[in-house]
């Protein structure tokens, strides 16, 4: 049986493997803690916050989150956010583990209902020439509401759930596409450049899927298991298991990347990419890139015209 | 029986796999020396030259250089250099095909035998703390000496074998590393900084190693199948190995990353990384980053003091 490293009891199965080392549940709870503190302290993620809304969908990583940062700034204010976007035995079994997740450890939430609220919910767009890349329109989706709801309710922090495996698998596409104004926007935290914007902040961004599963099984927090039915076979799946393969072949492969792009490559990018000046959309003055937002652009493809329309 | 996609003949197992294309022969052999021709024409290779030295091995790349350039410029004044590394069993068969080669080709050659001209021969590294980087030293020292010696016969191009695999593979492990610096070093031609330093071409670096391999054997060049000893099991082989299971499982991946390298990430990197000054090395007077260049520094650990030393 291997012993902790750090208390020298017996390790009852976390196992770090980029680090190769094993830990007890309680030195793992730690470990976890003191490693997310340290990135919101290396990047300022919350020098000067006052309202922190929490992006929380159920699964591991924001279940996570939530408890995590509410153990470690017990004192700020902060709401947890939740879209139900109307996905057949799979939406509603979130927003309920949201809600006891959210009970259990004593923070307001607000559940936004997209079909409710916006007239259409993510499986509409099936049917729709964006239909082939759906998990790329919903992020589109929850990117522009999760702003939206956060500005509305005065939040001066966006934090969302990303970890290490999502970040370097969207460095791993950019990279291979070149995409240079995509990558500098690959940040632990993005500051806001327009009024309307929430800074938004990554916290779990240098820890793995697997290390997040750990801390919210070893916490006991409530998250579902569940996966999207939409996302399966997805490129995005297809590019993890990829991903995993290289993980596999070269030890410490998603730490390297990740490190390397903030360290190193992207401080470069940033001198010679220009930040791009956000205008505000034409339909909903939220902050844009072109003169109609994309959230627009997207939304405008699925919106039942008649049901609870402005 | 597959047809040629260019004449509609029997297509006699020419498969260039990203491009899904099948070709005979005769078309393959136009294809590639047009594809070549395209890279050189693309990046001004030959603008304005001279005198070329080519860098020939005795490896399938090297020869299907040689070749490809006597055919696309068969005016250009040119010579062949080739390095007798001094490795048993594996540089005299080298050496051989180089004559074959050069002899075919009706291109002069010079042989700079390294053990008799420098005191030293690769496998004396192995001896040595650069013993488990053997390969990278090797380069060091074969990018140094080429240059010397191109410099010394006054030819105004170094053009080396350099193929669309191997500038993947070093790309991978330099992006992986972040290591910006040598990024911006790996381009299509290093127009040189210095009186003393050889402006460099690599005319193949589009071309994969199965299409230099198909083109030597298409027109029948000598080469010789043998791999060098040392270099069996080194991380540059399994790198390699890595990218091909890559390149099975996204098509075109190699062509991909080189090409956003090039044409997307490069220039935004050039834009804030400083070219660096070279200096000239207080030992041996050629170009050189530090006081001593990195070839003076490294044969200082295997030069036998009393053996041909000038």
């Amino acid at each position: 049986m291997p012993r902790c490293k750090s208390c020298g009891k017996t390790a009852d199965g976390y196992v770090l493997r980029h680090a190769k080392m094993h830990l007890c549940k309680e030195c793992f709870i730690k470990y976890y803690e003191r490693k997310v503190l340290n990135t919101i302290l290396k990047h300022g993620m919350l020098k000067g916050a006052r309202f922190i809304a929490v992006a929380v969908s159920g699964g591991k990583d924001s279940s996570a989150l939530l408890r995590v940062l509410r153990k470690i700034a017990p004192e700020l204010k902060m709401v947890a956010i939740h879209l139900n976007l109307g996905i057949a035995g799979y939406s509603d079994e979130c927003q309920k583990t949201v809600e006891e997740l959210c009970s259990q450890l004593d923070v307001n939430y607000v559940v936004y209902d997209l079909r409710r609220e916006e007239g259409f919910s993510i499986p509409d767009f099936q049917d729709t020439p964006y239909g082939r890349r759906i998990c790329g329109v919903c992020g589109t989706v929850k990117r522009y509401l999760l702003n939206k709801i956060a500005y509305r309710l005065g939040a001066d922090r966006i934090a969302t759930g990303h970890n290490l495996d999502d970040v370097v698998e969207i460095l791993f596409e950019l990279y291979l596409r070149g995409a240079v104004e995509e990558l500098v926007r690959i940040r632990p935290v993005s500051w806001s450049t327009h009024p309307k914007m929430v800074h938004r902040i990554k916290p779990l961004i240098e820890m793995t899927e697997e290390e997040n599963l750990y801390y919210s099984s070893a916490t006991e927090t409530p998250f579902t298991e569940s996966k999207c039915p939409l996302g399966k076979g997805s490129r995005m799946m297809k590019r993890k298991e990829l991903i995993a393969l290289l993980e596999k072949n070269i030890q410490g492969f998603k730490h390297m990347l990740y490190k390397s792009h903030v360290k190193r490559i992207l401080p470069k990018l940033e001198q010679s990419i220009e930040e791009p000046t956000l205008k505000e959309c034409k339909l909903c003055g939220m902050p844009a890139l072109k003169e109609i937002c994309s959230y627009c652009k997207i939304s405008s493809k699925v919106r039942k015209a008649d049901v609870n329309q402005p």
